[in-house]
């Protein structure tokens, strides 16, 4: 249970507090009731985002709701799709699994946005689960033109996005993972070993209210020889804490679950302590054998729970720095059309089940630099000695990004002065919103931007810049995702990783991990998180070039014919897809950037952006995983180059995992010797973390080493850094110990009060999803509900 | 000139705010006197720092006044040394060009620390300019014991500290430079083709205080046969910005200025076009031939201006956000001793003349971990097809960090609210003290530290961290140092570069940088900073570990004989000297930690602390460098582990450029074999960046891009991750919609108002340095002079 005094104490603080405020507040003077409050500085302007209007509808914005219903609707009426209620569906019924605006191809889109043309026709993306049937399978199909009309709807498979040419469907291994698996198999074996799981752990599985243990496995399931499953017993947490992932118990065992009848399904074996056994009788008779070694559980504690714990460090109760903005916001957002303006960027907000927000059409001073930008998958590929941690490749757009990016705690996951926007999701004819769960605001970075002193005069910037963020927790791990701009043009995409990590248990496996509790291996992983970046640079027709520093040794007219060991630049274009699948290289020596060739500058240098990695970035350590076989070959390489097309809108699918080595999308079919020289060319690159869990990883992971950045930053692209356009400067002349002059360059000096009561959040406001029903419409009548997967 | 109008307009705007100001201050009632002034919330704590009394005395803290000036009496004293005042010597005298603190050897200084022993004994480090002789040299020695005692103080030889053994000695290659070397040959070659500096850019430089034009040329000289220096024509400023080296002419020539005689010196050849003609004739002859190319040279202008340009972008000039401190400071500071402690870090700060500031006896949770982390040297190493730029390697120290860690901007370098303590250095018979230019301060960091979403609860920590900060602006560029400690135990070494770059001349050389303007290159660079880290992981015996991620295919007891293909951990030691030149490796797949082998944690881990790159880092891309032969063998690798020594304290020395085949400090020599398994190591790592600077460069380059960084994280050295102390987190409990508990863990709501203009700094108040003459000593009459170089 929760300790209980802690939390009461806090409680009657706050209440303190939030009464003593309350008091404050009512008795305040009214500005125009008295002369004495009139004379001190005036109250800080209230940071709300600045109004504006977009220029152009946002075509990448989810379906309306009354869209969203309309298909619901339609698609029920459609017999031969012999479709069941998602709530009522058994496993033997079809169900709708999705319902999405489907993402407009760029080329309607450019038309539509350079060329007057009309907004491209709306479809919706729907996944169908298709269970009445041996053989289940997922189907994508597409529903429109939208809006719906009897008649003129139709649907069709949904295939040219896809590199497999299957009519957008892919066999479902989890059709009987609801009921059947647990109840008719897992559990029972669970309950063979019932005297053994009582004596190890006095706890049981066996699908009861009461059960103490749970049971799960490995993600992507085998799919080499039948569909075989790996699954491990658990403790569950016995207080309100999420550390479920933390509490393996080292027992192990297999199933191949081929097909949908579970009487031919078979037992493969146990494994426990680093040992095999090939039934349950040989596991029992080696239990009970004299010298048995039975191992210890890892059992929930403070350790695994991430509230405060011991003596806060000298000044910590005393209130921390805290950011405010005194002269209101500085940027322009359209809610409805999620469109947002700062300095000289701008851009649009969409938001999908698959991978989260993602951005489109981002213009730097009134140019198109960048069509989109966003997640495309995130991997976490596990390694160990047992078949859990060997066989784990979570691919995490199966659970979907947006389905989990939960309303964002204001003043603590972004200052409480942000603009928070909201989001949504389609599931079980039901949209779900996520409120808050998008924020963005300014923040002084805490360093300049630019400076130099001399003896005479000193120059310094302020470097204010602009966030978009969302976190997505799926599962154990949260995963914040930062958009930064910066006024010298550059832009910062982040990710960083907190939250519980999956753990191992501890037997024989010093060589996959460190020991970090009891019976604990911080398990040895990679993150990989795919990101696709489609460059626009003055127009389509762009070029990745490289330009690498290369030690030299190099005779010149001047050297009297000796050779100098120096260095010089090797200039180079990506120039096919052969060619394009690239790493960072050694000691960071080459600079990747995306140029526009028939665009050179002033002085014939090509205007481009550049690509550079700046907080640590990883590929997948595996060679050929034997889990992914062809599911994640995004993750191979640091980037990749390839011609942007209307069929290859993505990097991955969220139903690679059903079949690894036939892949809805198989990323390396993307290469096939184009030419991408002067084409419209997307880069696709990596962020990532190589991830060896310590104790420091207990109960969370922290964001301030589990982190990958890439910064994208203009090169040779504008005449000079723009970041002199800022007035947020000063230069102070000073001689001899006196000051000359202060140039602000006429940003004024601020003179506010800062409540800092109204820069602290209201965290009683907080509130999670809110559901809206789709199908029968219920529109007026949301009510509120988080789910967590 | 400096536009006038927006000045003028800054101004009036300044004087406007300043004057509101001042009559609203004058105006506003007292707190006694309003009794609606005491209703409204408080004033926020007006944030100093907390006081506290160091445990022992800084032992690494400079000489005090008394002492340099003592030791500068008394070496005046010491007729064989035959010592000049420095603004009295001329070329053939001898003077002093250094007097500070001999850095303690740690040996004496653990006795103090830990074994309540003695404060170590204090020597000053005493650098003579030997130039009364053909010979010139420079010269370390040691006088001491300190205080100055007739008949006890002495001089010796410093040698032990160096590798080179020749009695501290290293010969001066700049004795002429100040008077002889322009006077009496640059300006006489310079004046030799007078009628083409006139006729290709008008100007001259003849040594005249109307002289439009400047000479300059390479550092290091080049040592290998005879002492040659190459020069070249540059255009001086025409307004009072610091662009200096942004405006070549690409006219460059070659001298051998072997020994002291500049009769005997000889004139070696012109470079113009990349074509070189060896006599002054031959150049002339060319130059007034028909259809020679006469280049267009580089001329200041706005391009090259720091001041606000152009129209700022929509709302900038609404007031940007502020970081303010309602809760006052929440870190204490012993001023005097230059003593800080933040939350569970402690340490003292030092600094000195060659790299600044440095933090000694780094302590976390009352237990030394790292007993010196510093700056030990920065190389800028150019490449070119000019011989300015191919034999240009600046080594930083040369010039010094320390003499040009110039005064902060309040509010632009630092938070207003920071604490700014004082830093000096010696020159020329007077100590310069460097007013506010260290400064320390909290921030949050605008994400949080840990934060995990659930169904029912969300729990999310702020991310306040503490950071020290100085800049050293040596010459055109501006390193901006910084050391952030984190709640999780972390420290982030930091190094980012602002300020104007060297340039070169634009011709024939795309393959050594970008033009970026008219005639200009943005000359190819890289930037490597060597760093010193002496990790104490509970004691002096650590060991350098690595744990690589590698991939295998491997069967298991469960795989059925199948190999899989995955990855595993490769635990090593990096046992001798033999094996401790290392790189962080392809695709960051190796971490390194320093471990102590003897103090595994309950679970047979060993703690220690990791050293992982966080912002990108560089080597040297060149091998074997002309311009550097052993001058910064530092250079080559990532980072390097050697047994600590107090003969091997810093990994270069200042006048390494003096004598580059046998440098005073060959780093190479430090490694001998030795063991370095549980020995007292140190581990020297570099920052870097591969610079090729592209039209955002100009004016200056930014330090959102321009930057590099390490962290130095716990490893398994805890047993979870002590940020679970900090009382600034939140859990939020809730359900449909509504929160049921907020645990704020003690933090209490703040409900002060914080008046900007205090945030704001008093930018008029800024000075300079101090000067204060020690020979005669006249500590009564300081004065102030920035001397930038």
């Amino acid at each position: 249970m929760m300790p209980l005094m802690p939390r009461v104490a806090a409680w009657l603080v706050f209440v303190f507090f939030a009464l003593s405020y309350a008091r404050l507040a009512s008795s305040r003077p009214s500005p125009k009731s008295s002369s004495a409050w009139m004379r001190k500085s005036p109250s800080c302007t209230v940071p709300t985002a600045q109004l504006t209007t977009a220029p152009k509808s946002n075509v990448w914005s989810g379906l309306t709701d009354t869209e969203a219903a309309s298909v619901d609707s339609w698609l029920f009426g459609q017999k031969s799709l012999n479709l069941t209620v998602s709530k009522k569906a058994g496993e033997w019924d079809n169900s709708i699994l999705l319902i999405e605006l489907m993402l407009p191809n760029k080329t309607g889109v450019l038309e539509y946005l350079d060329k007057e043309g009309n907004a491209p026709v709306r479809y919706a993306h729907v996944v169908l689960d298709v269970r009445a049937t041996t053989e289940p399978y997922y189907e994508d199909i597409l529903v429109g033109p939208l809006p719906v009309k009897n008649g003129t709807t139709t649907y069709q498979p949904l295939t040219y996005p896809y590199t497999r040419k299957t009519g957008g469907r892919v066999r479902n291994l989890d059709a009987d993972a609801d009921d059947t698996l647990y109840k008719y198999w897992i559990h029972k074996i669970s309950g063979s070993i019932l005297d053994i799981t009582l004596d190890l752990w006095n706890g049981s599985a066996l699908g009861f209210g009461n059960d103490t243990l749970d049971i799960w496995g490995q993600d992507p399931l085998w799919q080499d020889d039948g569909i075989i499953r790996w699954d491990q017993f658990w403790m569950l947490p016995t207080d309100e804490f999420d550390s479920f992932t933390l509490l393996p118990l080292g027992l192990y065992f297999s199933s191949n679950i081929t097909g949908r009848n579970p009487s031919k399904w078979s037992f493969e074996g146990w494994l426990y302590n680093n040992v095999y056994y090939s039934t349950t009788e040989e596991f029992r008779a080696a239990y009970y054998s004299p010298g048995f070694e039975k191992l210890k559980p890892n059992i929930q504690g403070p350790w695994a729970n991430t509230d405060q714990q011991d003596t806060a460090p000298p000044l910590d109760t005393s209130y921390p720095p805290i950011s405010v903005t005194p002269g209101g916001s500085r940027y322009a957002v359209d809610k409805e059309q999620k469109y947002v303006k700062w300095m000289d960027f701008e851009f649009y907000i969409a938001f999908t089940r698959d991978t989260g927000m993602r951005i489109y059409d981002i213009k730097y001073k009134g140019e198109r630099i960048i069509y989109e930008l966003g997640l495309e998958e995130a991997l976490a590929h596990y390694a160990g000695n047992d078949p859990i941690q060997s066989g784990t490749s979570y691919l995490d757009s199966f659970y979907g990004f947006g389905p989990f990016s939960f309303e964002l705690v204001a003043g603590y996951d972004c200052p409480s002065y942000a603009t928070y926007l909201d989001s949504s999701f389609y599931t079980v004819e039901t949209t779900h919103i996520h409120i808050n769960s998008i924020c963005m605001f300014e923040q002084d970075a805490g360093y300049p931007i630019q400076r130099h002193s001399t003896s005479t005069y000193v120059s310094v910037t302020k470097n204010i810049f602009f966030t978009i963020r969302n976190i997505s927790t799926v599962g154990n791990y949260d995963y914040m995702f930062s958009y930064s701009f910066y006024m010298d043009g550059s832009i910062h995409v982040e990710v960083r990783a907190s939250g519980y990590i999956q753990s191992a248990y501890w037997a024989h496996n010093g060589d996959y991990g460190y020991q970090i509790h009891d019976a604990l291996s911080g398990s040895m992983h990679d993150h990989v998180l795919n990101y696709k970046v489609d460059f626009d640079v003055l127009g389509t027709a762009n070029t990745m070039t490289t330009t690498t520093m290369v030690p030299v040794s190099e005779s010149y007219p001047w050297s009297k014919g000796k050779a100098r060991n120096t260095m010089k630049l090797q200039r180079n274009q990506i120039k096919t897809e052969d060619e394009s699948k690239l790493l960072w290289g050694d000691n960071g020596a080459t600079q990747f950037t995306v140029v526009n060739l028939d665009k050179p500058n002033a002085f014939g240098e090509h205007k481009g952006f550049r690509v550079l990695p700046s907080r640590g970035t990883a590929h997948l350590t595996v060679k050929d995983s034997s889990n992914l076989a062809n599911a994640a070959n995004w993750a191979t390489h640091d980037l990749f180059v390839t011609r942007r097309k209307d069929t290859e809108p993505r990097a991955a699918h969220p139903y690679n995992s059903q079949d690894v080595n036939n892949p809805v999308v198989d990323f390396n079919e993307f290469f096939d010797g184009e030419s991408l020289v002067q084409e419209d060319i997307v880069v696709w690159f990596n962020l990532g973390m190589h991830h060896i869990p310590h104790t420091g990883d207990l109960p969370n992971t922290v964001f301030t080493t589990a982190h990958s950045g890439l910064q994208i930053m203009p090169l040779n692209y504008l005449s000079g850094d723009p970041s002199r356009e800022t007035v947020n400067m000063v230069r102070i002349d000073y001689k001899n110990g006196s000051v000359s002059a202060v140039d602000t360059f006429g940003q004024a000096q601020m003179t506010c009060n800062a409540d800092i009561a109204t820069f602290e959040p209201d965290l009683y406001s907080y509130k999670g999803d809110v559901v809206i029903r789709k199908f029968p419409y219920d529109p007026n009548n949301p009510y509120y509900e988080t789910d967590d997967g």
